[in-house]
């Protein structure tokens, strides 16, 4: 009746899970014997003939390479591009560039191959037609590409390295919820949330339910008990932004540290976190011309991501010193420098995407220390506080060519001047009331900050559009499945 | 008017971050020279005072322990439990089971103690008064008692070695989307979102938009691009239910394989999932009493959880050989026998609870091949399918004392089965097209599972409700911040 497998405990651990077909990645990495018998799986990248031998490529996405497959004799089964095939052949060394193939001899009984699925005459993903535009009407099959692929595989491996980051600066991830009564910013378009049973004056949670903007009001919560928390979590914005930079539904990195009383702490923090990644990246690709396993880093070594711009990308973020700091306040008097006449800006202006571009020119910038008015009721005041031109002690981080990846400040941890925050922003008290009373029970000063996880990872990836960095992007007019 | 601060390369990464106060785990676990002065920061837990020396226990949640203040002299400065206090002494040699102390002497100058946040009278968390329906009440302080901010630890530890486990096995993490048009199950109540702009026949995104009940759809697309793909993510269920075993906004954990035509694959792989974990519990049980940095172990060496039946539950998880696999025929059967005549079951009923529980007496055990009826329209029919009792290729892991923790399949991957599975179930073919032509292009046999993140913690905890291991729990009538 029972099926127990034996096994010892010794052994449950491996690498290679002997119950599961390898990866593509797996077979290259640890290749099996020459001259041994294998399967591999994968859908058809491409096809080419002679008249003695066929070549088929197939990937089953585990990295960006194919595996070759070639095809001995005369008769030779035809393949069409996308088809999920399965082969059995002989194992051997590649010629060229390929390290390995798998030669398939029709005239060998214990070699076979067999289309596993077909594909209909209009499948859409050919060698040629691959725009983005073009690749984005596709969302459930379009992944299957090299470089939507890629995009993924990278989102994972940053993932990863943010995650050893944290674990190594002694951080707990926790999970602040999405859904939530309060609305962090105090402004901000915010989706409603309702169940089925809801009817005038009787909702599912007894108040109003929202998709959260930000986590931080209960970030806030976690670390000050916790010492220092991250997540990293969707968060939702109703706004209508039809741009290459927003997404309804995106991920945000949020990070809050106790204990820290200067701006500059935080931006040190958040400086060596962007590096630790960005450095895994880089020493990847400078280490590894061959396949390794595990460590997400088979993408740099192929040829369709612009290889030059990802990497320029990646020497600015990898200065050797640190990166400059400058007041917003410096930050506009440099900018008046350079600005035509006409352009000039005022003290309290906001500074604009082609501002920020012009700060962080040859390598990202933190600007600090920003007009109270422009800052939601949450900031501490900048410790150079000048009433003729008030600052919080908040910061921008600005990457080149692209604007700002991630803010962050100081928050205000004194119980009356926050309630006077509030007030002056005409936030409702009762809502706020557990937020205050974080400033009432063993208040402390702390800081963090918030990162879109798309804007990192579409930088990373040298590309210049975070709806291709999610898998299924959510923007106005856009939730197709 | 920059402030760069130069650093090399080289020195960046650092176990502890040299602008950033250390936390009192980073203290102990990599502790300052006997003599030296230092600075420690923290809540107050408990005080003690005799004539001629006083006690002060702070915590900063970083890990479970405290770090004992020894105040000298007679004119001891009095505290309140819950003060946020930092104090500047002499770190000691610990008396007694503590392995170091700071000592406190009003007489030296370069000593200080100060209150950095006061708290009020009425301060709920003190030693007596700590039940968990009494914590509940206070949803933005209550994760600094030691129970709550263990369970957080927790959560964050298992979480990482899970990702650990992914990675390992060559998986992908990808993020499906929580707003969508479609409905997993075919069933489900689900909420629906809006956006402030919405009116009749003009909604935000083009179409009705909910929440996600499970990414499993979405996740299968990404699978079959990536090989092997999962997710971590939060999926919400607009339930009526007010039970320790449900919430209204929960963490699931889907994965998704590609190439694996057995039920019993995906059974070993979540099996070796959930060891994995919770050997790393073990392991760090078994092997440190003392505080170990970084990688979670410290709550077990606690004595506030019931260390007994954590054990007791861990070593259930740890049997020498492979859980148990039963099909729901034989479990029928198996019932049948020790169940009262009054409450024997038919074939086709459903398990209840304590039918669950009753398997799952002395191991998790895998349920497969439940009947057809009872589940959703993707699943493959079983190997040995039998038209007069048809059964699908699934499977539900049930735990000691506390039953479902997962359920899995096969996924039908024909597309004329799967096309007239969604007619009889009465689904919206056009909602479901997408989805179908992942049966169209390059088709492939894969399974996965969706496991319940809370359900796995609580179990692991020794603990019996899931509401205290979500940070801020969402149920029917709960999301008061």
């Amino acid at each position: 009746m029972l099926r127990p497998q034996r096994s010892t405990l010794a052994k449950w651990v491996r690498y290679k899970s002997d119950y599961l077909n390898p990866t593509i990645k797996q077979q290259l990495s640890h290749p099996a014997e020459i001259g041994s018998i294998i399967e591999a799986r994968g859908f058809v990248k491409s096809t080419r003939a002679s008249k003695k031998v066929g070549f088929v490529d197939i990937s089953d996405g585990s990295n960006h390479q194919t595996l070759n497959i070639v095809l001995q004799g005369p008769d030779q089964p035809k393949f069409k591009v996308g088809q999920s095939i399965a082969v059995k052949g002989q194992w051997c060394e590649g010629k060229g560039r390929q390290p390995y193939e798998l030669k398939y001899d029709p005239q060998n009984p214990g070699h076979s191959i067999a289309i596993v699925g077909d594909v209909t005459e209009d499948y859409p993903l050919q060698k040629k037609a691959t725009s983005m535009p073009f690749l984005r009407t596709f969302p459930e099959i379009k992944h299957r590409t090299s470089t939507l692929g890629s995009f993924l595989r990278l989102r994972s491996h940053v993932e990863f390295k943010l995650m050893e980051f944290f674990q190594l600066q002694d951080f707990i991830k926790v999970t602040p919820p999405l859904i939530t009564s309060s609305d962090c910013e105090g402004a901000g378009e915010v989706f409603s949330v309702r169940a089925p049973s809801d009817k005038p004056g009787e909702s599912f949670f007894g108040k109003n339910a929202y998709l959260t903007v930000s986590t931080q009001l209960h970030l806030e919560c976690l670390a000050l008990a916790l010492n220092r928390a991250w997540t990293l979590t969707p968060c939702f914005r109703a706004e209508q932004s039809h741009t290459t930079r927003h997404l309804s539904e995106f991920w945000m990195l949020e990070a809050e540290l106790s204990h820290v009383d200067s701006v500059y702490q935080v931006t040190n923090f958040i400086e060596d976190m962007v590096r630790y990644v960005t450095q895994s990246l880089a020493d990847s690709s400078k280490t590894n011309q061959s396949v390794d396993a595990g460590d997400g880093n088979d993408y740099v070594n192929g040829t369709y991501i612009e290889k030059e711009l990802v990497e320029a990308r990646w020497s600015k973020m990898l200065t050797p010193e640190r990166w400059p700091r400058m007041t917003y306040t410096d930050a506009v008097a440099h900018l008046n420098k350079v600005l035509p006449q006409d352009e000039q800006l005022q003290w309290g202006d906001s500074l604009q995407l082609k501002h920020e571009i012009m700060l962080a020119e040859s390598s990202p910038i933190f600007i600090t220390d920003y007009p109270e008015a422009q800052k939601p009721f949450y900031m501490l005041k900048s410790a150079n506080y000048d009433p003729e031109k008030p600052t919080v002690a908040c910061f921008d981080l600005l990457v080149p060519g692209s604007g700002e990846l991630a803010g962050g400040s100081l928050r205000e941890h004194d119980y009356e001047v926050l309630k006077k925050n509030l007030e002056s922003h005409s936030m409702d008290m009762q809502d706020m009331d557990w937020y205050l009373n974080l400033r009432r029970q063993g208040t402390l000063p702390h800081g963090g900050f918030g990162l879109g996880f798309e804007r990192m990872v579409t930088y990373l990836a040298g590309h210049d559009n975070v709806r291709d960095v999610a898998a299924f992007p959510r923007a106005p007019g856009l939730c197709h499945c």
